[in-house]
């Protein structure tokens, strides 16, 4: 094995195209939002809180972002482990996790190289933007 | 009672050793795990992150080695607690617990001298690789 | 006194519009950077990291933006406090407070709305980063 | 510029071999280490805590290996910072930096790949176990 690994990461240029698309979708929505996308590492690349929108979305958005790195949307997280009682009581409390809908994996070529995640509105409209932050990759 | 009192802790050398046998497991297993062992004062004694392992399970594995100083694997504790609720949803907030199974007491002599703890996989794969590490005890 | 208080804060199109130029400022300046806006409440309202950025920048430009709250860019801060050991030693020390330049508060109408920091090159190039942030507030 | 950005970080591995000929060398200088290598995104890679080891070098490790990252050993910070002292009671109070020497970057090919930090002998034994993880990589 080698001295080193290759790892790839949404771009910083990515990521900001990524956070302006999710705002726009929140406008469009008449939502309030807090958007954050971090990298295959699980540091914070990019970040916007709206106007107005609720302070707990801060923390909420960094921790579904990080959850994704599952490669799994946190709004189907629920539904996947909703038969194992050890995992719902016991995932959301680790300390950058959250099964609350909201955070998708970014996927390039079928490897995540980072995720979004968007809080303030309700589930669906945190899910919707950050899906539309996806679709600005193009 | 005496000023001072003895407590037995797993060495470094069968921390690492471990470790080493649980990433082994993995390999074998074909799955990405984070493994951490530590000691009966709750300490960090070894830990390894494969390349590419979940980032969740750096703080999982901890937490699980962390809850196995009850002396039961955490895979096991959702069971034993769920008829009382102030425990099932108590435990699982507490900085350092999970239920999520994948931790595994050392045992020696009957002592619970540490314990590890293994993220990444499945249930079923965090375990197995974490019984490798204790099979590594001989 | 009433029942309630205003306040005015930076908004966050004027945020992203500031990190935005304060990574263009990084780029011209060939460093590497991370932006953070935060509000007259505190919180973050705009990231951006840069790729390859370094990771003590994260915490570093939050604290940065945090403490220019005091309405003094924080590459100041030491020459204003150094004959008071106290303060010295102290303000440091909160957990969201530095006296590293590269903080500048976002004044308007000479009321301290927010702040912006930058960090991950050298002083000068976080202070000019920080301040070119602000010229884009026109 | 692209969707992602490609990044080298140390691998398991490698980290794995730095951490045992670091505790190999604590074991000829008579000294018990906490040792740590970290990847370049800042998180945990391999640990090991010699029995008896000082507690306090398992935070003081990591934020060796972290603080590294600045591409210069721990151990010269504070040469290189000392006229500026904004810098020299600022940097450290950061939540994962240190002025304390013991912390070593990683360089492949001049990029820094990860960094290895050692805590619980003297200044002069920390860093001797650290370059001897680094004369691991061969």
């Amino acid at each position: 094995m080698g001295t080193t690994h290759e790892s790839r990461s949404i771009s910083y240029a990515s990521a900001a195209a990524m956070v302006a698309a999710a705002v726009a979708k929140a406008e469009e929505l008449g939502c309030l939002q807090n958007v954050a996308v971090i990298d295959s590492g699980g540091n914070l690349k990019a970040f916007a809180r709206m106007d107005g929108a609720l302070l707990l979305g801060t923390e909420g958005c960094q921790r579904k972002a990080f959850t994704s790195l599952f490669g799994m949307g946190t709004q189907a997280l629920y539904a996947a482990i909703k038969d194992d009682p050890s995992l719902v009581h016991g995932l959301s409390h680790f300390s950058k996790a959250t099964m609350v809908g909201g955070g998708l994996p970014i996927l390039v070529d079928g490897e995540v190289v980072g995720g979004i995640g968007v809080g303030g509105g309700t589930v669906e409209e945190d899910v919707a933007c950050a899906q539309a932050g996806l679709d600005a990759l193009g």
